[in-house]
């Protein structure tokens, strides 16, 4: 294994104190998968009625259970759910052996929970091209149902964490019809490590009544708008998972509520926000924002082309406010762009505009904002109303360290 | 500047010995662009009746003299053509006045050499932003003119490069119809630092006869089987710029040989080879081979997403044989890829197949062939007959002291 690396300077203070999700039970074991002297193992069980949502990675070469997630997905809402999540090993690229493995952990689920196997969702986190140990995981199974408890969310992320420098959580709660509804989401993820990739792995409950065709919906729109607007180096992992589960035990429902949609949305933000700030190696939390794109996919492409560039994000690290990078990657990123349209600020500063340095800039003050550990890039492409913001960190020696460490 | 890195270990042992090509004259001066002690512009005159065909980034921000360049090309081959390459500034970015430089040398380009200013062509390579103190080079034009000589190529190359480790060249010579066609080119690039970025420049010359619409559709075609298939880091220059000039002066036409194509094709790959030889801080050179794929266009999107992907190239810096990783690439690619068919192979080693590793495979086999300075990474999709092959070098701490070391 590559070496662990100390807790992200980027980390927040501590994990938050999440309020309690009615309706959903936690349990952790360590069931040695991979990993010892550690959980490694988490159970999710939510009650009769909860409507489930999910997205997942799009790669052409996803692993065993993100498959079988997605054929699940959309059944009918009937019945009692459970999640069952383990780190320490992906069943990734593991042929017809990783299916076998998510039917046996699957079924071993369904046995001792009393829920349908086919609303029984897995995902699993680790090295990748190795056989799951899967006995290890259904063999610990009574003793993780016999365990489950409202209150054990943190453990459930520390559980799911590989190599994450801190275990990840954000939580929300609204008035909504003079009744508490309750959301909060652990993940772990971006803490890449070689033989292992760069998994996501997302889950937020709510108490909330949601439909499930609407939670769905909800679900993919705010992933378009959080989860899909970062980045750490590009690379996409074969079992990136978000799932939402919405219980309704508040008894509230809050399908077509804007100030719900807006605490997911802030929850989901958050999450993500942790996500880039436990980037491998990352010293710099940056926000790209992009505004005059010709449309708001625009906005997005050059966002993410100016976030994804090696050679911007190395003179992020280096403290540089290099904007003749920030010029080449929306030249390069494909979407529309004139030269002489552009402007470009780091921060406050007006760098460039008018296709030139500005008149007024001075350096130093671009200089100044780049010591911070908080940057923010933005660019107006000047040609119409389209913007976006995405998120990302700095790519520094200790993203080499990480990923270029032989494995041992 | 960043620090100046040694030769790359890469580097080709020295410059090679390139036949003089027949109606191309070549001059340099230390006209003071930026660099002191060195020198800093080359210019190279064509005889009457030179075709001149190019291809240039495709960079939406792009410089004044890649503009200039394009407005000119598939103008009538009549009178001699020129080329005045500066190193130094990069004339990027810098508003209306990067047209005013581009004007003014290229109008003193042809007062001293009887060039007509629609055919002479530019191009500037260094710092952006920053204005192009054309001045100086306006001023050394009649030195340049009056040194101009058919064996000076290789001053040429030297006077181009800007942080490059070494310069570039390579030529052929052929027969045709009995006589000798010789082809020579020489280039700069990959030698990306702060505060410039990765511009390549190759200027490539014939005494072939062949017409300007056959030499830019060989050009073109060319173009996306060498250079188009490489990468360093995913970045685009907003300057890059290859041109190919045929004189004619051997008197032999050779538009429809495919000797000469095949002779050109060689001489195009040797030199885009150097330039990721010189890829900043590249350890390893590495060829990816992509057979099996659904077309030829989807298995060079599988080529470039794993030559591309920093988790790849840190493996490849770690001497990792890290499949994972590839099928990491290939599944992000966005090109047809099954999950189960695919093979892949580190060097003869084969490493995984059938959705898995493969029974046979050995780890100390892959990680020996890590160890050496050229890798094979060999990836059969098992869907078709696309193939594609492209290039490329690791990622390593050098990248990122180059790149991320503060402007001073």
């Amino acid at each position: 294994m590559a070496k662990i690396t100390s807790r992200s300077p980027l980390a927040p203070k501590g994990f938050p104190d999440l309020p309690l999700v009615k309706g959903v039970r936690f349990a952790t074991v360590a069931a040695g998968v991979r990993y010892q002297g550690r959980t490694d193992v988490m159970l999710a069980v939510l009650d009769h009625g909860t409507s489930v949502a999910g997205v997942f990675t799009k790669s052409a070469t996803r692993s065993a259970p993100v498959l079988d997630c997605q054929a699940k997905l959309g059944g009918a809402p009937d019945g009692p759910a459970a999640i069952l999540v383990n780190s320490g090993n992906s069943n990734a690229f593991t042929g017809h052996y990783g299916q076998t493995s998510v039917q046996e952990i699957t079924d071993a689920v369904a046995r001792v929970s009393g829920v349908a196997s086919e609303r029984v969702f897995t995902a699993s986190t680790g090295v990748i091209g190795e056989p799951l140990a899967h006995d290890r995981i259904v063999q610990k199974l009574d003793e993780l149902n016999d365990g489950l408890n409202v209150d054990r969310i943190k453990d459930a992320a520390e559980a799911i964490m590989t190599t994450d420098t801190f275990a990840k959580g954000s939580g929300a709660q609204i008035e909504l019809d003079g009744h508490t509804v309750t959301i909060a989401g652990i993940a772990k993820g971006s803490g890449m490590i070689a033989p292992d990739m760069a998994t996501m792995l997302v889950y937020i409950f709510t108490d909330a009544i949601v439909a499930q065709d609407r939670l769905q919906a909800l679900l993919s729109e705010l992933a378009d708008k959080t989860f899909n607007c970062i980045t750490v180096d590009s690379d996409t992992s074969t079992s990136d998972s978000l799932m939402l589960c919405a219980t309704g035990a508040s008894g509230v429902d809050a399908g077509d509520s804007p100030a719900f949609a807006e605490a997911l949305h802030d929850v989901m933000l958050d999450i993500a926000h942790q996500v880039v700030r436990d980037g491998e190696g990352a010293t710099k939390f940056v926000e790209i924002h992009v505004t005059g794109a010709a449309s708001d996919a625009d906005a997005k492409t050059h966002g993410m082309a100016i976030a994804n560039s090696p050679l911007v994000k190395t003179a992020v690290a280096g403290e540089d406010p290099n904007w003749g990078r920030v010029v080449m990657a929306i030249g390069k990123s494909g979407a529309a762009a004139d030269r002489d349209l552009l402007s470009i600020r780091f921060g406050e500063t007006l760098v460039a505009e008018n296709g030139w340095v500005s008149p007024d800039y001075r350096e130093e003050d671009a200089a100044a904002h780049m010591k911070g550990q908080s940057l923010m890039i933005a660019v107006d492409l000047g040609l119409g109303e389209g913007k976006a913001t995405v998120w990302t960190c700095d790519l520094t020696h200790g993203y080499i360290d990480i990923n270029a460490d032989y494995r041992s």
